[in-house]
Parts: structure tokens; sequence; C-alpha cells
């Protein structure tokens, strides 16, 4: 029988520190990803929570550069879109000064998506509520992205894509909901602080303000 | 200048153990969980990613026993309703079998909403995925699910229940979108192995089924 792990004090305050330092990274070193950490993250990743273990996560690792830089000109694309759409001079000027993706330089790209067609866990948990499949793809990515943060890895969350564009760059089963894309890497610099606050466009809260009883 | 953590290959093992351990907790001791440990959890929380740093989580603790009542009933209505949709009497009495909350009986319950509203952050990354800000409060909950279970404290998900319902019932502000409610406390007993697993639901795959490449 495998006996359940004690976690000590020490433990708990490397945790602190991993959350507090995760970042999301856009600026990374040229240094390749070695296989064998790639698929130990990946693998860390499926010990998320699903529900009803429905384990709808799936992975597609752009290798092609062709396609990397496909994916690259898109949300170039979006990105300057959403820059066209922000209020007034300064947020537009702010919003110019960011780094928002390293897809094009980033060691390593995986795609995420979330198999809505799945029969894997007869649907339990997830009647009322079907994001909750999304929810676990979400899960699997974050856990992935501490994993990798404690090998001294940072991964950057694309979002600023649109999801029918990249499902079919990447031609994959129409039942697959895009997710994410993932840049990973080592990053430049470590960081505390947010990028987006760093650079002045958003800082963290007192996030006692948003906890409320009833 | 505060240094950036070095985590070393006993804290990887470590963390390792907590994804392998993590568990959802649906079977609870009634020990209560001591005020200062539900405030650290949910400061924990909110060093999770968002989406342009909006910070949309909403926590509200349900200390109302009445409120709690009601929500259970709620969601054991729900539980006997997606009951009786499963296909065939052998699915229906695996499901029979099953535990799927601890509502009851859990020493703290807290439910989670995404503030759909929110100004913070400027819509930064939200243009073409709006989902992202629920998935920024996914990520808080699991932030605080891992922070939990390195205290030893068990945490329960659950999503069988209709978001109408639980909003009303909370009486939240109509932006508000439901995420989860959450059970927390004491664990009766650790598990490396799943409940939908040990009961027969549904059994971990093999994870490298779910990568592939292009």
């Amino acid at each position: 029988m495998t006996l359940p792990p004690r976690f000590d004090p020490a433990f708990r305050d490397d945790l602190a520190a991993l959350l507090s330092w995760r970042r999301d990274v856009r600026r990374f070193r040229p240094e390749p990803v070695a296989e064998d950490v790639v698929a130990e993250l990946l693998a860390a990743a499926q010990l998320a929570p699903s529900v009803g273990n429905s384990q709808p996560w799936r992975f597609v690792r752009v290798r092609s550069a062709a396609l990397r830089e496909a994916l690259t000109r898109h949300v170039d694309g979006e990105v300057a879109r959403a820059g066209e759409a922000m209020p007034g001079p300064e947020r537009r000027a702010a919003y110019a000064a960011l780094k928002l993706h390293g897809l094009d330089h980033a060691p390593e790209v995986i795609a995420v998506f979330c198999d809505d067609a799945t029969e894997i866990g007869g649907g339990l948990g997830a009647a009322t509520m079907p994001q909750t499949r999304e929810w676990s793809v979400v899960m699997a990515i974050h856990t992935l992205w501490l994993t990798a943060r404690a090998k001294g890895l940072g991964l950057g969350w694309v979002s600023i894509a649109a999801p029918e564009t990249v499902t079919a760059l990447l031609d994959v089963p129409p039942a697959w909901n895009f997710i994410a894309l993932l840049c990973l890497g080592e990053p430049e610099e470590p960081h505390l602080v947010p990028e987006l606050q760093r650079l002045g466009w958003q800082a963290r809260l007192d996030g006692s303000t948003h906890v409320s009883e009833r």
C-alpha cells in the first residue's frame, strides 16, 4: 500500500513561491525544451481534475514551421484588431507597448483542445453545466504551467485567436473546441510582478474585496 | 530586490505527489476549517493567472444554514434527475452507488462566480474568447484546491446544479456567472486513486493517447 504524502511547511512555502512567481511568459530564450521534459509535462497535465473523470484534454504539438508561422500571422492580426477597438488614445498607446505572445520564437508551441464529443466519463457531472468539460482542460493547462515553472520553464497562454481559424489550420476533429495556444521555454527573466502590471496595464487588486458572505 | 526562487528536485517530487493525491473529496470529517486558513486559501487562489489581469473571481462563503440546506436540496434534485437520464440499468445502478457531493456536512461551503461585467483589465485578451474570463476563475479554484491539499485539506467541486437557481438563492449581481460550489474540510481518508475509478465508474486513461503532432 502506498502511504499518503505529508506536506511540510517548507513545501508549502515553496508552493506559495511557485504560485507567486508563476507569470505568463512572452519572452523566451532560444534553448529547446528536451523531449523527455515535454513528455513529463504533458503527463503531469493529465493529473488534473476532470468532470466525471472524462479527461477531455487533447494536446497538439505544433512542430511544422509553416504551421507555426500561419498561427503567428493569425494571432498578430487579431492582436492588431483588438488594439483598434481599445477605447481612447491612452489605452491604445498602452496596448501598443505590450508584448502579448512569444509564438514566433518560443522553443515549443502546443495547441490545446477540449473533446466535447468524448464518451469517457459517461457525461457525469456535465448535465447541467457542459462547460465543466472545457474547465477540466483549463485545469490541465494550469497543472502543466505550474509543473513547468517548478522546472525553471515559463509558459505563455495565447488567447487572442479565432477558435475556428486555429481549428482549421491544425485540422483537428470538428468536436474539438479550441482552448489555448501555449508557448513554452526558458523565460528571458524571472519576475514576481505580472508583465501587465510592470507595463502599467493592470495592477493586482486587494483580493479581500472579492470575498463576501451569505 | 527579491531573488527568484530556485525549486529543487525534492520540491518537484512533492509537487508531483500533490498533483497525484489531490482528489475530488465528497466525504469530510466534521472539524471546522480555521478562519485564518480560509483567508489564506482565498488569498492564494487569487495568485492564479487571469486574462488581462482581470481577476474576475468572486467568492461567496455560504454561512447561513438555511442557504446551505436549500443548495443541498437543489443539488440532490439535479443529481437524481441526471441519474434518470443515464442510459441503461447498468450505468444507472453504478450511478446510484456514487456519492457526488458533501454539501450537507462539509465544514465550509464556498460558491464561486465570474464577474463578466468587470472592467478590470480593459478586456485585454478576451476579445475573441470571452470564456477566458471564466477560465481564469477555474484556475483560481484549482489554485485554492492545491493549496488546500498541501495543508491536508480536501476540496470537492460540485457542478451538478442549475446556475440560475444557485445565482437566485445566493442573490448575487446578475452579471456574475456561476462557476462552482466548493466543499472544503478534512477528508475522511486520503486516496491516490480517484473515487470514480475506485467505484468502477471511469478509470484514468493512458495519457499518451491524448497527444498528437502537426
